[in-house]
């Protein structure tokens, strides 16, 4: 993983110089006023594990468990926002964790946990790394929030728990351990004849437990459903114990403890093992472009589609906005898509299984969507689609290079609030990014054009459905800034039009605030009450999730 | 709803002489030694709602919504399980609850629990009454559980809380109160072109409320889901104030608190509104009896279908003894059935929607299940299903009158575990409820005879299925004890053999110690501080889901 921006290095491709210029006309995007630094040149302050801590932590994992170097510590600081990767880019990296520890069993991770929580060591959970949401980031002191800030803090980095632990192929199940890159999940899988079947857009590198602690939703969730979904049983470490939890894949017996550790961001234990529900490898798979004549056309298709069936594997729609730029990079690369002249909404229609199954699933799927205007487009756009899948965090590279800004944030909501949540949050980000805005006596407004809002519906469930916002803009002088308020403002129109302040990337410490708005205080006390009984020391990525302490009176 | 049995008292029908006398050769079963007492020789004993919290309550929902007259509290003394009614019938009310509030509006919930809390009084949410597993019934002083045991108890019936309070045609949710008895909810939706699809063998009085706080199953779960996937937002009136949740169907922010209070059994608050998943009413249904050559062969037709597809909304299989059972009652009543002599295993494949749906997913679920032996009876042990298939409580109550024990336990697993927990479960009857099971110093054995054991699938996942069984024998002179020791016999079984303890029925106090064993000690004490956080006085159902103190050291 490159350090500071995306993936494999040698596959980063710089933007064409037509396309920075469409950048500089349209969005006033000017080239960056300083480089990122090296890594070399990066000062990383001094660690702070107190040597009794670090003594009993390497008595866990061993000595070459513990590391201490600044290039581990480096690439263990925060995630891969765009903030995280402008700031790392910059060569801040105060938030870098004082050492990275690498536990090879559950039992090691109990006992990492036990010393953290003795040595009163804040413990960052570590997967891929790919948080975009400050997953990895728990609030430093003065920054209004923790207890803990103060703490010495190590990332419990999961890569070394990277097994399939068994296949059971009646029950279609396979129990996996957190640290696996889903790749290699995947790979070990197809052994078996098996898939998993989810591919988020971080699917190169984003691990098995982080799909789980942050509840994934991958690009074929429409067919195989959410990761939360998949999950049957989980087994967890906590500085308190051990739970073990799943034994039929839908019970009456209580609350549903799983679904309090999905989603619990490593703020309530350390996932060790997750048994999902895994299908066979589909012997075919096919994804066509589809035209709507407008978002609305488009969105009332999916919804029929989601609602009466028949379901695809992969269900995609996107606005007029993103469908011109998509299509004009199509064209400008010689794809087979038609220009930006055809206009309307492009949508991705892919179904994947047996031959014959996906050849009546699509005909019957193609008959509904013509209902509503559709077009269909053939295999050109499914194909780009499936190419290019991954790359946007590449391009994202690109466009930081150049001096722009690019970012992305998602929400969901029932069916009836969905045009009423897409204006709000387009509202809310062109009037937070506009020139103007901030350009007063305390704004960073300069240096900035209008951005390029662009929006797509991924994931489609009978009663509503997400909305995946990628925002393109020029950097300006403090983008990092500049977003922070532009950021606040989308989340604010998220939460007053009803919608969820997360459908992909979870709370993290981006979204905490706002959280706490969407389930209420009394939702908050019960989250911090579990969090209490688990890990009364407040050792887990404290701060991200639920605030650690109390709100204080009033608040 | 008759106090002493199931449901309507003009619908109860004596069994046929050739049945009781079958009854007594086979099972030994010999008529009751005393007849039921009669509903106006009961004596409850005397309300302990002191005077002040009585005013309190009567100020907060009026004085005809405070009931305190013997007959009202007799009709809120416990639930519906076998020994429930036994204890009843024997005229044994001594968990009666001291009154009955009846609250019309989530404030007036509030505000009852506020009275409650401030003074000290139980409260034990009730909805249609229909509880197998005694979750009407927390333990009473000097039963080893309770802190509250001493206190004075109210049953807070929902039944004015009976409103579909909204319709959301587009993201087809409705939003129902948790009063309303499903049949009323179903009427009300049809109003609408709408359908619930939720259709539990309590289903002629069980309500919207308690199916959400109990995690109800429906028989047509194949294909409209259990009640708990139909919920995608909830209010819950606590002592602490109150929860609105699900801004969205799904969402990646935090924990999915839904699924925390789903299962909650009233012992965390009181769901006052429930939004759903509703579907268009179903155009067309058609119920087919398919014989298996044994329950192997059957479930893994079951398995195919629930993994492959295509989906049955009814997907149902009888083992060789339920199946015998069954087609002798079909066979004596001049039924189309083949008579018992056929053998095998009857499965009920229905299917419910559009017509030319159904017609495909017919044919296309036929040619599966032939290729694992399945043999098409056509639609009449289908039809005898649908007619009878809210009949089995009101043939319980024939049942108990002649003196026979007639109960249903369930559990469910993934479908590597099944065929063992199916050999564990029928052990652990067979064994405990044999004649000579308990006739030593301390048994209360005499009198009866061997068990008659038959099972069920009726609820498949990809992943796994349920069991549900039913236990005819004598009743013998001691039932309830006898009943509560083959009870725990089964519960251990069920833990032993890895499945869950209640797959239908939920938790309540029958099931609650080896609920206990099922999510650990470190699951109950994150259920603890959540229900400590909401409930600080303990009024809430306590000693219902989880014990209402912490386990003594060493436990």
């Amino acid at each position: 993983m490159l350090w500071s921006g995306w993936g494999d290095p040698a596959r980063a491709t710089p933007l064409p110089a037509a396309a920075v210029e469409l950048l500089r006309d349209l969005l006033g995007v000017r080239p960056p006023k300083v480089p990122p630094v090296a890594l070399e040149s990066i000062e990383v302050p001094p660690s702070r594990l107190p040597g009794a801590a670090a003594d009993a932590l390497a008595g866990v994992v061993g000595a070459g468990g513990l590391r201490t170097d600044a290039e581990t510590r480096i690439r263990h600081t925060r995630g891969k926002s765009t903030p995280d990767l402008l700031r790392v880019r910059a060569g801040d990296v105060s938030d870098a964790p004082d050492a990275v520890v690498l536990p090879g069993t559950h039992e090691e991770v109990l006992g990492v946990l036990g010393v953290c929580a003795e040595h009163l060591v804040t413990v960052i959970p570590f997967g891929g790394g790919t948080s975009v949401v400050g997953g990895l980031a728990p609030p430093r002191a003065g920054s209004g929030s923790s207890r803990a800030g103060d703490r010495p803090r190590i990332a419990l980095d999961l890569r070394r728990l990277d097994r399939l632990l068994a296949v059971d192929p009646l029950s279609r199940t396979a129990t996996l351990q957190p640290g696996l890159r889903a790749p290699r999940a995947e790979e070990l899988l197809r052994e078996h004849g098996l898939t998993l079947g989810h591919y988020p857009q971080s699917y190169e590198w984003a691990t098995v437990g982080g799909f789980a602690a942050a509840r994934s939703s991958g690009q074929a969730s429409t067919g195989y459903g959410r990761f939360d979904d998949m999950v049957v049983a989980l087994t967890v470490a906590t500085p308190e114990g051990t739970l073990e939890l799943g034994r039929a894949p839908k019970s009456a017996a209580g609350p549903d403890l799983r679904q309090l550790v999905l989603g619990s961001e490593g703020a309530f234990g350390v996932i060790t093992s997750v048994t999902v529900r895994v299908r066979p490898a589909p012997e075919t798979a096919v994804y066509d472009g589809w035209r709507f004549p407008a978002f609305a056309e488009g969105t009332a298709a999916l919804r029929t589609l989601a609602q009466d069936g028949p379901l695809p594997t992969v269900l995609r729609l996107a606005d007029e906005t993103e469908t011109m730029v998509g299509l004009a990079r199509a064209h400008e690369s010689g794809g087979p898509a038609a220009g930006p002249e055809a206009g309307g909404c492009l949508a991705i229609v892919g179904f994947e299984g047996v031959a014959g199954d996906v050849a009546s699933r699509r005909a019957a799927a193609g008959a509904v969507l013509r209902t509503f205007g559709g077009e269909p487009l053939g295999g050109g756009p499914g194909e780009s689609w499936a190419r290019g899948r991954f790359a946007a965090p590449y391009l994202r590279d690109a466009l930081l290079d150049v001096g722009a800004f690019a970012e992305t944030l998602e929400t969901a909501a029932f069916w009836s609030g969905i045009p009423a949540l897409y204006a709000a949050v387009r509202e809310a980000l062109t009037g937070s990014l506009a020139p103007a805005a901030g350009a007063g006596p305390h704004g960073t407004g300069h240096g900035a054009g209008r951005p390029l809002v662009m929006c797509h519906i991924s994931h489609v469930y009978p009663a509503g459905a997400s909305l995946y916002f990628t925002v393109l803009s020029a950097g300006g002088d403090d983008a990092v800034a500049r977003w922070a308020r532009a950021k606040g403002a989308v989340n604010d129109a998220i939460i007053a039009a009803g919608g969820t302040i997360s459908h992909h990337h979870g709370v993290g410490t981006d979204h905490r605030d706002w959280y706490a708005r969407e389930i209420g205080p009394l939702g908050v006390e019960v989250l911090r009450a579990v969090k209490d009984r688990l890990d009364p020391a407040g050792i887990l990525n404290p701060g991200v999730l639920v605030p650690d302490h109390p709100p204080a009176p009033g608040r």
